[in-house]
């Protein structure tokens, strides 16, 4: 049966912020991205795909219908008429779908154990999705997001994760209030600190990471117990900020010994 | 006097690469990213701004003619409605410029001495970008570009590079050739290499990076000395190809030691 004009414009609309937040909903598009977040068994709640797709998508979505997710929702068919109406992209993809946008708020005293990495104002939706999947990589046990970063549930986000959006653990909140009282070591990369090879093990711990632009916001370096900065060798004033990320948790992982594979 | 038909069709057409290859040419758009350039003393050969941005610009454009690059051209100003007709953007910049393309071929033995960032299959020009911005930072003597990678001179390479595609040498080269006989070491990043962490120092080496969906190529692999690892702890599969080499290079510059500042 096909959709009904409501129903395609609910979807394509899900594109807007403003539209996902009343409708607690997220959209997500592409055989690629859609693929990593039922491998790693998140919770979609609608999938729209053509029938090609559907016919190549049968073996993964019975994996995921065996992992403990929620029961996996059936696959509404769409004629490639219809994907084109309902795409985000100017060439549309073969399948979409539609997830629930869960906000998680920071559990009192949760900074306390394991490695956290906090990010200021990161606004660009790429380094995001790209912070996440190095998070992911060096096994953080969490990603606190300040209010002024990227939407999490932006569809550059998601895709630049490559699927770590499905696996890190992220929390949304103000970073000043989070990191107040945290009694764990706060280091903060900047350009005037102390050589991050020089960094002291510690299995708990966080690291806040400011926007390439702006640095960290001034109310979140009054809680940085340490700043530290990547020895800098030629010209450029400043690295990109999941690189910067990615060098500080390596130097961390270094030092904190064994673990990795 | 305002531009013909003809001057404003050749700006526009500057954005697609088989324009520019034909003209020579490349064209780059925004005060900001232009503004680097200029601060680097890039030889631009033409320059269109508003009337707006002339009269802010005139102190960088004092500033760069001072330099010991070629005489610095004078402004063409446009009105906001030529602007927006010669603007590769939904938005029109207040300034866009054009710069000639010139490719430095690999002078033969260069790779002996210093490090040299080979990128083998980087397709994503924002990486690209990034790639050369971190090489500028960590002070490589050059990168090499294979020619599967994104166009140098393309707009997102440019801007991405945060005006270290002015300062950083590039040189293209197809990379088996570039690599066969090469007597320095050549580490080529890899899932199955030894831990980056147990590098031994080299003043002068090849760090080879290859695209995230394929790794290294074959031809690229068969003249890599030792593969390397970043020591993973967590999900992911991969990692972002510009935090994989920015990874490298921290673990290179700290156990060959001294300069960073």
């Amino acid at each position: 049966m096909p959709l009904t004009k409501a129903e395609l414009t609910r979807l394509r609309d899900l594109r807007d912020k403003k539209h996902r937040e009343e409708a607690g909903l997220f959209v997500i598009e592409g055989a690629k991205v859609i693929g990593e977040l039922l491998a790693a068994g998140f919770p979609l709640q609608e999938i729209y795909g053509t029938t090609e797709w559907a016919g190549r998508a049968a073996s993964p979505l019975a994996a995921a219908a065996r992992t403990e997710s929620a029961p996996y929702p059936s696959i509404t068919t769409l004629t490639p008429d219809e994907m084109a109406r309902v795409s985000h992209f100017p060439t549309p993809s073969s399948v979409l779908a539609v997830g629930r946008i869960v906000r998680t708020p920071l559990p009192p005293g949760a900074l306390k154990q394991g490695l956290t990495l906090a990010l200021d104002g990161i606004q660009d939706p790429g380094n995001v999705g790209t912070l996440l999947r190095l998070a992911d990589w060096f096994g953080l046990a969490r990603v606190l997001l300040g209010p002024d970063c990227a939407d999490l549930f932006s569809q550059k986000v998601i895709n630049a994760s490559m699927g770590s959006f499905a696996r890190v653990t992220v929390h949304t909140a103000p970073l000043a209030e989070a990191l107040a009282g945290c009694p764990v070591p706060i280091l903060g990369c900047d350009l005037q600190g102390d050589d991050v090879h020089a960094i002291r093990p510690c299995q708990d711990a966080v690291i806040v990471i400011g926007s390439e632009g702006r640095g960290l916001s001034p109310a979140v370096q009054g809680h940085v117990t340490q700043r530290v900065t990547i020895p800098k060798y030629g010209g450029a004033e400043s690295l990109n900020a999941a690189v910067a990320a990615a060098i500080v948790c390596d130097n961390l992982r270094r030092v904190t010994g064994a673990g990795g594979r």
